[in-house]
């Protein structure tokens, strides 16, 4: 199950992008678990990683590399995590990247490598090194939606987003991949997202950008409240266009900003609307807080609770279970008695109770549909901020515990 | 379904209690819904209540009255939980205490009221005031069994504990019933408690006897991480034996402590084994802590994790999930080298990854029995935290998905 239609964009080729796709073997013969993505020199790469305390040894090896040198190639395996494994999991992570480096023909700090799967099995190195020649050697700058298909997990579909846009007169490509649908909460998720744009942008706005628009998408993104040991979220410069190089102070940094916005967003969302078990596309939306803090506590109780999730699952307007959630977020002043909390236009409470205009129908008719809007106006301060969730279904648990049979 | 046995014990009358039971034609005609606790006069009262910002009318009426007078009566209803009412459920929570001290000869404020049920539908108090003196005219020290089936929600089976002991030559019961099977978490949950003894006890020791035991016991249960408008439980001591008052120094408290606490368990753990879908009890130790906060932050994280909670149901050894739970709970500067985790008596992560000696089959034989426990050593202080929770079932989701139709 998945929330709204899941087809791919038509993707725009990044000059300096070039992706190559195989089939390892690693979790099922003949699946497209392995990916590459093949950089032009010159290219410049920034990105956001798990904070997980048991982060996935290519999570470390790729924080490692990505300090030492500008990456050339990124190198993904689906099936395996390669997550609580100890040593071992690190020099299978070295083995991998040292095996494509070798048959690249560049230095292994120059490959970053990822990895999604289940957690605490030893990579199967060989396999992932016997299927390397196939991968580099079908590369192309088309291959985005096989690309999407070689990450996926648990996921039902492919996540893409892409676009082009005019930077002062010279045209810049954007395209991204997603995966993920489990596991899913800030920060990061057994989410990876890897966008791309010919753009030249200077390291320091690069880092920024990666920053913000990972904060702002990927880390408001929560299907059950679980962090993955594995998150990565990579933003990519190849440099290949034909314009100036974009840095913090440069005119042209907010419209770019804006359309990388978009396609983060996209790709954010998209997870969630395939969330495992997903049947409700959730905004949580929350004002009127004191700090930032406080307005994600409120929002991401709300988006977490078990009873909230499993009513929107029955399209049941059980406002009681929001306004529980609201009240033990840990807000300790907290004046029940002047916040506002909106279903949709629908006011489902107002002075301390039921709103007195509010009627089953009218939430009811909300609920019904398949993207929900859940707002709280806390009514003390000026902060906002807005998080993503799915329902908790029949589904979920389904998938959950037959994952690994 | 339910883990393990549930039957209720013999009660053992406690004097001065008498407990009526009516139907008040709440939610269902027919059904038990309304609870009476007469106490002699002279008796005491001490309780825990939710800290749930949105608590409900009773709650807050209950506080107020408890601060006024010694209670005479506490009067319960199933079916409406008078929460998320605003004034008029202030108003209806007083007009059922005024009504109950009308028809029993006592004042409005030594009648505590207590609600469960559905958030947000005002109570039906017409409904109650009728019952009332049914549920007055059959009070009696031995309708334990009936009070405990006449305050269940959502709950498969009642809940109860009872036993006698002898303290310094003099004999003493305590009586003890529960109810909650959702919504419950720290602090407190749909959960009420109230538990007797004849026993007579100075009030300071008697609130510290209700805040620890309860802190111990219903504060440590977790089903959903929800925690309810409504939870109380109290702590009624009538005063009745032939023995001295029980004070803070006396040397008779320890062995009072210790016998209470035993009920306070037991009735905190019916809650878990009656989790809404439960079919596994599970405890979760956590040792080694630096501080209390953080045992309990990294307990409820692998307590509350959506995938940990359904491969407990699939009673699969997926100790990944365990793993990830643990890192991201928070602890900023947790070393993922040191710590242990076990599962029963065998050790699943040891070094940073899987134990040398783990294997499938030997986690597999613990997961497949009904009580289990996961036991995480974090090597980094002197302080333990245990706290009892159960998985997440294919029922959890139908329970909650239809409990309004």
């Amino acid at each position: 199950m998945a929330v709204g239609p899941g087809t791919l964009p038509e993707f725009f080729p990044v000059a300096g992008v070039r992706l190559g796709v195989a089939s390892a073997g690693i979790k099922k013969p003949g699946r497209r678990d392995l990916v590459v993505f093949e950089l032009a020199p010159g290219s410049r790469v920034a990105g956001l990683f798990t904070r997980n305390r048991f982060c996935a040894a290519p999570v470390t090896l790729s924080r490692q590399h990505l300090a030492e040198k500008a990456p050339r190639y990124l190198l993904i395996n689906t099936g395996n995590a390669n997550a609580g494994t100890g040593r071992r999991g690190m020099e299978d992570a070295i083995a991998c990247c040292e095996a494509l480096a070798k048959q690249a023909g560049v230095s292994t700090a120059e490959v970053l490598p990822f990895s999604t799967g289940v957690i605490g099995e030893p990579l199967p190195v060989q396999k992932i090194v016997n299927a390397l020649p196939d991968a580099l050697a079908n590369t192309a700058d088309n291959h985005w939606a096989e690309a999407a298909s070689g990450i996926m997990t648990t996921d039902t579909r492919p996540k893409g987003a892409s676009r082009q846009i005019d930077l002062g007169g010279h045209t810049i490509a954007i395209s991204g991949i997603s995966k993920g649908a489990g596991m899913i909460r800030p920060n990061m998720a057994t989410m990876l997202g890897f966008i791309a744009t010919d753009a030249r942008i200077a390291p320091d706005a690069l880092q920024v950008l990666a920053s913000e628009l990972g904060e702002q998408s990927f880390n408001r993104i929560t299907i059950d409240g679980d962090t993955s040991t594995n998150d990565a979220c990579m933003l990519i410069a190849s440099g290949q266009y034909s314009g100036p190089e974009i840095t913090l102070d440069s005119p042209h940094l907010p419209p770019l900003q804006e359309a990388l916005k978009e396609i983060y967003m996209d790709l954010a969302h998209a997870i969630v609307r395939d969330g495992e078990g997903a049947t409700k596309f959730v905004t949580i939306r929350v004002t009127g807080a004191r700090t930032r803090q406080e307005a994600l506590d409120v929002a991401y109780t709300v988006a977490h609770s078990p009873l909230v999730k499993t009513a929107l699952f029955a399209s049941d307007p059980n406002w009681g279970r929001i306004l529980a959630a609201v009240g033990r977020a840990g807000i300790e002043d907290l004046d029940v008695n002047v916040l506002e909390i909106h279903l949709g236009d629908v006011c489902l409470v107002r002075d301390g109770g039921r709103a007195e205009d509010y009627s089953e129908e009218r939430g009811q008719a909300v609920m019904d549909q398949e993207e929900i809007t859940i707002a709280i106006d806390l009514k003390r301060g000026e902060v906002s901020e807005t998080v993503w969730t799915c329902d908790f279904s029949h589904d979920y648990v389904s998938i959950n515990a037959d994952y690994r049979s």
